[in-house]
């Protein structure tokens, strides 16, 4: 039996890949290993069935055997221990690519998807420009930090790992913005994860789910 | 040499334990490990010797020998792997308590440390009662998700882990609301917390830190 993960049924994103069940997709297809998708309605998200994989309600959830789990980043981080792939032996090593992944959901993401939350949800109240600039100067300041370390390796620390699959994922939200343009060495990290196969066909694989819900 | 941790020189919120320095030092005092505290300005905090230790200019950061680490909970994982201490060795428990560790920093802290920033930062502005409301109904519902698969335990999976360390260390944040007061399972879970030696240790050393730069 593959494992099972939970994606919407019909993604907000309209099959952008911004959804977090694409960074499961993405690390299952960086291992090889196929796995089930179960599509879920908002309502079906909210019922015990679902409450009981992630007490959140949220999307992705990963089922393989006898364990459930949830949050992107702890299953993504488990696949990687289970499968020995895109996290280092070394001990110091991997413990700093572990901090890479908490970085990118507990550093950078909040600010980045507060962004996208506000322009949805904000956009018609009166305080609308007024607090994109304060979100953007958040995001900017993040940037900097992020292409400063950066400079002119290829990837956060050392090859291309579970660190970079998470902060990949997190810019994907700003592909189509000019924050990602103001430092010249972001756009074409995000262009270098984006060109990995893996991602290619876990974009697809999301994609293809929405159009065939939207039709 | 003991461990070196980087902590605020004077804590913005003056020694109430919510700096992210906490929470390291409560995993440091749970495994009882001495360590040092390096404490910075907030200048100290954007020049280049902290930026190498943490790319985003944050506290805390750790020091050990040759391994220098950034993100609270990227280091207290670390610490929980390397005593194998608060987190279960059963692979499928050990999972489980990852991902508490990441629904605490990335599902429940953004709305509850956006709450937070907004009372201090907004509070002017003219649109602070409404986004407040909204904030407000962000945790509540985090909250009540949270209190439902608590129910009668005591911890979130099984015996106290590193995932109730994380949690508890962002309920902290609420601790003077009546938030945390509308479920009648959270504050018991964060005063048995609280009850800890090693918290009690941790937050002694924090607040002594504050008041003798304050003096």
């Amino acid at each position: 039996m593959p494992p099972v993960i939970t994606a919407f049924e019909r993604s907000p994103d309209r099959g952008r890949g911004l959804a977090r069940d694409m960074r499961v997709r993405w690390m299952l297809e960086e291992i090889g290993q196929p796995y089930e998708v179960r599509p879920l309605s908002f309502e079906a998200m909210k019922q015990p069935t679902h409450l009981a994989r992630n007490p959140f309600g949220q999307i992705p959830t990963y089922e393989d055997g006898a364990l459930t789990l949830f949050e992107s980043g702890a299953i993504v981080l488990h696949l990687a221990e289970r499968h020995g792939r895109l996290l280092p032996t070394d001990p110091e090593a991997r413990a700093r690519t572990i901090a890479w992944m908490f970085a990118a959901l507990n550093t950078v993401e909040p600010a980045v998807f507060d962004h996208s939350l506000t322009q949805v949800l904000e956009r018609d109240r009166p305080w609308f420009d007024e607090r994109i600039q304060v979100l953007e100067a958040r995001i900017r300041t993040r940037l900097a930090q992020l292409s400063d370390h950066l400079g002119e390796a290829d990837w956060l620390e050392g090859d291309f790992s579970v660190g970079d699959l998470l902060m990949a994922s997190v810019l994907l939200r700003l592909k189509a913005t000019a924050l990602l343009d103001e430092r010249t060495n972001l756009r074409p990290y995000l262009t270098r994860a984006e060109r990995r196969p893996a991602f290619q066909r876990a974009f697809d694989a999301q994609k293809a789910a929405f159009d065939a819900a939207d039709t």
